[in-house]
């Protein structure tokens, strides 16, 4: 339900406000009515006051997307109501940048992804903070009240819409209220959706997630992922070496090349896959050149990212502890990866993915495309699913 | 490189075949040429019968995608060369079903989710096997020879195509050879981009991950995921105790309600997630009762549902213990859930999800709209990023 309507403050990503950066200013919208100081006004502005202090501490201390360094205006209240409170806060409630509204009627991870992929394609001035964005995912937006007061709020902020709408008559109400409000709005699911539909000769259902009957079914592919995911954590940091024979995939390198969260996001594709640690002076588990070397990949990279990692992880941790202070020095890092050079070169069936500069998700599809590619001989390496 | 060209055997979700399934044909297409006997085609009609026997064995034990119950014909090998190689196996190359070719000059990670999502909107018929498809995604696909290779096979599967090319030479190329061998095609990036460039009044970059000049940054916000998918790892499962305050969120609930995958998936959205068992006749820790009560959810579940999860756990594990015989029974079940149910009452702060026939990423977005709109009161809930 819609009670006293404000926006979350903006988690943070990098700083973000730029010298010179203007609000923008919607070109066709109601304007702001001014509205009389009234008791729910002053209620209002205290209730923004509070919060305004109460967020700046959260937001130093625990928000898991703010940043350390950030520096910004507080953003408080924008309120969603019909008509907009305006007082000495206004130019306050203005957001830096650009907003993009991803709104759907199930979870809206895919308007995510999808926003965040094009975003790849603003790196360079997202970098430079010539371009600043800012995104609000707003999900489970099942009813046509609730996504018109996000198109009324998004026609205010400047904003644009980009949305996931498995209901077509939702998809309808979004893409007319966007143009009469003159709102730049794009369907992420529709086109997709469409030219499957086509392609099969169905009809879409039109349900979103949570619908009723559109339950999630329990198939055996899903408990296969589940087991992925419970093996590979119990085998994280080379924990259980015995199991190694059970792992899918099986991931080799130095300490902070990725092997934790790469594991991961191969176990959620319903990837069994075990971590083995290298470790200059520590013996390798004689298991590991037991199994399959076709399934082990090794994991290197570029010495001075290494060492900057491990210095921003050791800082982290609060290492003070003599013998690991070599950790992060560069000669034991050079020296460490060398080491682990010898190891791959001994081990020539393994391949040595790079992955200084790549994302988890792009080292991720490196291993998935070698390991395809080596399970079936003469292809174009492909993943493929049956559904 | 493109060697002898084979497609991988696809990956099993559930039995594939309904009868009277038949085959797509393609449209307009160039037709199958019929070669001779040559010394090459004998040598990959071997090869492919070798791959045969190989791919049923590891289909059914090694890959990661397989179903258990599946019962399909061997596809061998697709011949992604100009020439199609034609022989008695004809038949067995035809896919059943209908395909979807995944083509990214990048992961491929978009083009897989977008798919996934819109292949929700025909759940009423893949789960009834009245429309059975096959998905390939060809990730890194950085040249144009790689990519018209794949849309002429495209072609002769009578595929369609769903692209994610950030290079727009590259984009254009696959329209246009889409329209030219009569191929439907959807480009998922492409609209999303323009919009967002029209936005932010910038233009694309136009490079691909992995193209000089996009390197991944790293920046806090890549640290904080990393130590937060490592906090949660080392918390699965009520390990730590001791370590709930430094946790963002905490989920209790009883076995198989899905706390592992759920903390997992939060964990690489950045937060640190604490998973507290709840076991009749087994304390809670202290701690979960000092930290803020606005951290914690409560999963439940469905009796039924937990005792089929119970069940298929237990068997995949090969329970015998005496002990543990109760563990999927239907009374020690229904106890169980009654104990949980009477600890979240009193802890009425605890919001109580109910988990059964959702997916793990639609009650992650449950968590998240509350744990946000929480944080922030007054709200229309909502998730918002700075970039």
């Amino acid at each position: 339900m819609i009670a006293c309507l404000s926006s979350n403050l903006p988690n943070l990503h990098s700083t973000p406000t730029a010298p010179g950066q203007t609000t923008s200013e919607p070109d066709s919208k109601p304007q702001a009515r001014k509205l009389k100081s009234s008791p729910q006004l002053n209620r209002w502005s205290r209730a923004r006051a509070v919060r305004s202090g109460r967020k700046l501490d959260r937001l130093g201390h625990r928000s898991p997307q703010s940043s350390v360094n950030f520096k910004v205006r507080d953003r408080d209240g924008v309120d969603l109501e019909p008509e907009r409170i305006s007082d000495g806060e206004d130019n306050v409630e203005a957001m830096e940048g650009k907003s993009i509204y991803m709104v759907s009627d199930g979870t809206g991870w895919t308007a995510e992804h999808a926003v965040n992929a094009a975003l790849g394609q603003f790196e360079h001035c997202l970098v430079d903070r010539n371009c600043a964005v800012n995104t609000h995912l707003f999900s489970g937006i099942d009813d046509v009240e609730q996504l018109m007061v996000i198109i009324k709020q998004a026609a205010k902020d400047g904003a644009m819409l980009v949305y996931t709408l498995a209901d077509p008559s939702m998809a309808e109400s979004a893409k007319k209220a966007c143009e009469l409000w003159g709102i730049p709005s794009t369907d992420v699911l529709g086109p997709i959706t469409e030219a499957i539909a086509s392609h099969l000769g169905v009809s879409p259902s039109g349900l979103p997630r949570g619908a009723p009957g559109r339950n999630f079914p329990l198939s055996e592919e899903y408990f296969r992922r589940i087991e992925a995911i419970e093996f590979t954590i119990k085998q994280d940091d080379g924990a259980l070496p015995q199991n190694l024979q059970k792992a899918d995939i099986i991931l080799s390198g130095v300490s902070r090349t990725g092997k934790t969260p790469l594991s991961i996001y191969l176990a959620q594709k319903g990837y069994k896959v075990a971590n083995v640690p290298i470790v200059m002076g520590v013996e390798l588990p004689k298991s590991l050149f037991q199994v399959d070397p076709e399934k082990v990949f090794g994991l290197t990279i570029n010495p001075l990212v290494l060492q900057s990692i491990r210095k921003a992880r050791a800082r982290s941790l609060g290492f003070r502890d003599e013998i690991r202070s070599n950790y992060s020095e560069m000669d034991y890092v050079r020296e460490e990866l060398e080491f682990a050079g010898r190891i791959f070169a001994q081990n020539p069936v393994w391949p040595v993915i790079e992955v200084t500069g790549k994302a988890i998700e792009e080292t991720a599809a490196v291993v998935l495309r070698l390991y395809h590619d080596r399970k079936h001989k003469c292809s174009m390496p492909r993943i493929s699913k049956r559904y």
